[in-house]
């Protein structure tokens, strides 16, 4: 059940613009535009979709805070491998700070909230939302910013638009970084295997490979170059083709640590070793990444501490500081391991 | 904050024992009883101590039910693996059927919550509580069950004590079916990492080896029986003693995949390989278990089912329903892969 509402609502907005002129200009009752303010899901879909609309043409904005509650909600585009739990470590970490808990929620696989959602969240009245590798709508982040609940991404999906507070990694570099290991090595057949490159880091992570490249006037062949989503199957079958070229590479460089764990189980498929016939890099440095057989060389994005410094700028937010920065990019280091060799050994 | 407090909440409880009685019996107001009772904190620590006692010892409980938040509270002993993320999916399905939202806390490698936590759960007000391998005191419990906040744990740690509702997996049978498939592969010298012990889970699971050693009439051998913490460097460290024995194990039992992984590196350091030199058999079939190289023949318990039935529980509870069984035990399942072989290929 949502907290109880707040009994300034119907004053005047930062923009000067009350509740009562909303409703005026809907031709609907303050109490009706007070409900949906308020986040009460029992106002008629018609009725509630006008209100919103010229809550945010007219930039309504409550003047006092509103009752929260002592969340601050972790969105996840999907709860797989050990990355959430990175993530729920680093905001934990903060939010406890602040006698604050974390609430979760996940959009299976989607990137952008459902209307289900935004509701549910209404209701809660969390301080803040942390949203990874997934995000708000513009319209979404409106409603949301129109009930004082800051939003800030974690890792990015796309260019964050509206200005959204976001903190990502430097993935460029990190692509750069991992394949110019593998060039130092004495590599040149360097295939990679991208992460979603529809999403920034991945389309990031692949133009630092080709930067790499073209530094060291090594031509990058469309062959070498496959896309993948972050899955370690794709891992698998782009490295069971790419064994199977005629002129098959000697590294490659893939967009995540699941991705590397795929090319390991392929290169195991066919009798091969790693990294005596092929070398490995990885990105993220999650924890398993150590323990893999050979351990793996990799690109450490700090996620933790990426997450922690989201969930304290939502709480600087909520309690109406400004931002020094709002969009902060956190850099990433290669980690040498047993992964990567030089080629033909 | 807390949510609205209870306008009824001085009215009989359900043992007929009324906030005024509380009072009275305290020597203090019934707004001071009122407040302990909706988990304000600013009452001093003396007279809440003694306000709580009196609250457990009267039986007291709230006639009506209170203004909820629609929170379910996952509470973690540790955020580590990917053991919290299969529990989160479990309840998080349960849950948002019923339209509500998981908030999740962590209690640092503790299993027992301090008051901090406690004071945290009786302002947030949640619907209930999944407590997973942690719980609270049978004292914390009784607090909690008089504010009609239910609690069911998962996995549990020691004997449910006070009836508190839980789901747990058949630990013993797991390591009985995991030690009687080394023995059908002509297994003699069977070693086994254990959980930690002091853990009903842990202890269980030994108790399930050892019975199938005995039913099969091969002597244990005290050496070959190792006491790990769950965590991957008991596997480790452990593998590379057990390697150096005179008279080294054909194969190993492990507390769970975690160890499992430990074991793989210390076969890797030694130069041998799996299965050939060494078996090996996981417990849990975490999502990384079938990417392991070989891949690994583990038991599989079935986590996110235990953690949905749990949230299933917590909210028949919370709504007023009987448990037709307090203490539920899934049943655990042998997965052969291909870490597992007959000894001196």
């Amino acid at each position: 059940m949502p907290s109880t509402s707040d009994p300034a609502s119907s004053a005047a907005g930062n923009a000067g613009v009350t509740i009562a002129q909303i409703a005026a200009l809907a031709g609907v009752s303050a109490a009706t535009v007070s409900k949906v303010v308020n986040g009460h899901v029992e106002v008629a879909a018609e009725t509630r979709a006008l209100v919103e609309r010229l809550l945010r043409e007219q930039g309504y904005r409550r003047q006092k805070r509103v009752s929260r509650s002592s969340l601050v909600e972790v969105l996840f585009h999907e709860l797989a491998g050990t990355y959430p739990v990175e993530v729920v470590k680093g905001v934990e970490r903060v939010v406890t700070e602040h006698g604050l808990t974390i609430s979760l929620s996940e959009l299976h696989g989607q990137h952008i909230p459902d209307r289900s959602w935004i509701d549910g969240l209404l209701a809660r009245r969390p301080v803040g939302v942390v949203a990874v590798f997934s995000g708000p709508t513009p319209a979404q982040y409106q409603q949301l910013s129109s009930r004082d609940i800051p939003v800030v991404l974690v890792d990015p999906t796309g260019e964050p638009a509206h200005g959204m507070p976001s903190v990502g990694a430097d993935n460029w570099s990190g692509g750069l970084a991992a394949t110019r290991h593998l060039l130092e090595l004495g590599h040149r057949r360097i295939a990679v295997i991208t992460g979603a490159t529809g999403m920034l880091s991945g389309r990031a992570r692949l133009d630092g490979y080709r930067a790499a490249m073209d530094a060291a006037g090594v031509p990058v062949d469309p062959e070498l170059v496959r896309e993948g989503r972050f899955q370690i199957v794709d891992g698998l079958e782009h490295t069971r083709e790419l064994l199977r070229l005629p002129d098959p590479p000697t590294a490659v460089v893939t967009g995540n640590d699941g991705e590397a764990l795929g090319v390991y189980q392929a290169v195991y498929e066919a009798g091969l070793r790693i990294p005596d016939d092929l070398s490995v890099v990885g990105f993220d440095d999650l924890p398993p990444a150590q323990w893999m057989i050979p351990a793996l060389t990799t690109i450490r994005q700090p996620l933790g501490e990426m997450a922690a410094t989201a969930a304290g700028m939502v709480i600087d937010l909520a309690q109406g500081r400004e931002l020094p920065q709002r969009r902060l990019v956190l850099s990433t280091e290669l980690v040498v391991r047993a992964s990567t060799a030089a080629p033909g050994r």
